[in-house]
């Protein structure tokens, strides 16, 4: 199976039998562009509206790729993780369409709209107390009583395969890039990016985008080995695991550089975001804008690509509004 | 010129004059559909998204046609409006796209950030006290002094031609509708929508969305005449004005029906826009969705195009946040 290559193994071929794989379950998302923000950052702002994603993020894209790559005797058995966010929501969607369970562990304390997210989907939630040693065990058992494949979030290669799908739509859509920028948390998405620009544009630099409360990345970047947060607390909430061994390959081979951006510069990015372009967008995707608007000086007069990588927001609690 | 002929004698000639003309001013705003929305509704709905637009609404393509049209000695005195809403931006930005003065006469109390942005377009404010004949007295003097051209925000055919436009793109970019939905307040919209319809595809019903706290489109639907309230109040804050003659004529001509919705349905219905389409509407253009959930029947098993007229909204002072 995929998942016993490393990481380096991965080719532009996978890539393109991700894509082909997953096409009937996911949208091919628009690009939009916005004179203002042009203007106001002297850069050529290409956005990628992962938000207008089917269950509303790019995550469907490394679940699809997951579910869909398994063998009819694997996949009757459903496939399991442990999430509260968007990946379970993307996996449950998944397994949904190929008509197989999905098995999710979650905190009992996860937020109700959560849940009911997850359920709407048809997953099928396990709780846990809100710790790593209670998740692991309930994990555990849930994955020992229902045989279940374990699909992680972002630790993945057939998920990080998926993702990187998304760049490999965006340089089809764009008349050529110079960068591209997306938000790092556990890396799935930035090594995505990382695997199709390698190969099929290794002259476009990779910046990766971090909040300054929860910039693990940018520290294990700068260090050369991984350091991992406990519970870091950003309004960017999509961004506060860390870094595996898989995600950390492509960082530390692929990425140009991280940037970072504080709360403020985060919840303001977003809500111009919101404002000027019209779109529902989280506040993890508002970082890299926001480390755009503060490092003017890398980005103006290119052509650059921006990877919105969700629009599930909490609607009645919005990081502006106190 | 345009303005002196009547409703009746417009042909969608004009339409694709108005077209050409202000091509190079506007986007052609894309299509969006919701699988979500296709089921909850159980019609096929597609969603024509003017917030997207420049400046923010449709009105730029009334305002750019009023504003191109004229001629260089007409034009070179400026053009003048009263609206404190999407008209006097679009005026603005259409106005300054041609480099001539835009005036706009607005109540001093109208919200600072309104000002702003007609400001940010780089429209010429005079502030009236908030009554009509304060706002008469100041427009009327405003005109004599600078001889601008009045551009009304809906009674002007120049306005409703350029308003046209949009339902042209959309049946251009689907494949065939039975039905187009949109909301009504002075009209405008929907006698463009009326215009390119009656011309183009007789046979699409043509439906108009209004809040029932401000149900004078409706009344006067009813009883065949115009009905004016004075200053309803409603959340749909686009849809307070009344109809006019030029609108009226279109209304009573070709619209099918006028549906209404009550303002917690309109509420919902523009929060699970925002939710499920992830994208940032104005309450305004949530009263076409809210009808069509309330009115099954009409809609189910119909491909029904809805017009999102605007996106413009004041991120601080949502509705459904108390």
């Amino acid at each position: 199976m995929l998942d016993q290559r490393s990481p380096g193994d991965l080719t532009i071929e996978d890539v393109r039998t991700a894509h082909e794989r997953i096409k009937p379950y996911i949208h091919r998302t628009p690009v939009l562009t916005s004179s203002f923000l042009n203007e106001l950052t002297g850069a050529e702002l290409f956005f990628k509206c992962e938000n207008f994603q089917k269950a509303g993020a790019f995550k469907v894209r490394g679940a699809s790729n997951s579910v869909f790559g398994l063998t009819d005797e694997v996949a009757k058995l459903g496939v399991a993780t442990h999430s509260s966010g968007n990946h379970a929501l993307s996996l449950s969607y998944a397994a949904g369409r190929r008509g197989i369970p999905c098995h999710v562990v979650m905190p009992r304390t996860a937020p109700q709209a959560k849940k009911d997210a997850v359920r709407g989907y048809g997953g099928i939630i396990t709780e846990c107390e809100p710790s790593t040693t209670s998740r692991e065990e309930v994990f555990a058992k849930v994955q020992a009583e229902t045989g279940a494949e374990f699909v992680h979030p972002y630790n993945d290669l057939r998920v990080i395969t998926g993702q990187a799908t998304c760049s490999l739509e965006m340089m089809e859509q764009t008349d050529g890039l110079d960068a591209v920028i997306a938000p790092i948390g556990g890396g799935g998405m930035i090594s995505g990016t990382c695997l199709t620009l390698s190969n099929i544009a290794p002259d476009v630099d990779i910046y990766a985008a971090e909040p300054e409360q929860a910039d693990d990345a940018y520290r294990s970047f700068k260090a050369g080995h991984i350091i991992a947060d406990d519970a870091p607390e950003t309004v960017a909430d999509g961004l506060k695991v860390p870094l595996k061994d898989n995600t950390w390959h492509f960082v530390s081979h692929n990425v140009t550089d991280i940037l970072t951006a504080s709360e403020d510069e985060i919840i303001d990015a977003m809500k111009l975001t919101w404002a000027r372009m019209k779109i529902v967008i989280e506040a993890s995707c508002a970082v890299p804008l926001a480390t755009i608007l503060k490092n003017r000086e890398v980005f103006a007069g290119r052509r650059v690509g921006v990877i919105i990588t969700g629009g599930n927001v909490d609607l009645d609690k919005l990081p502006w509004i106190k």
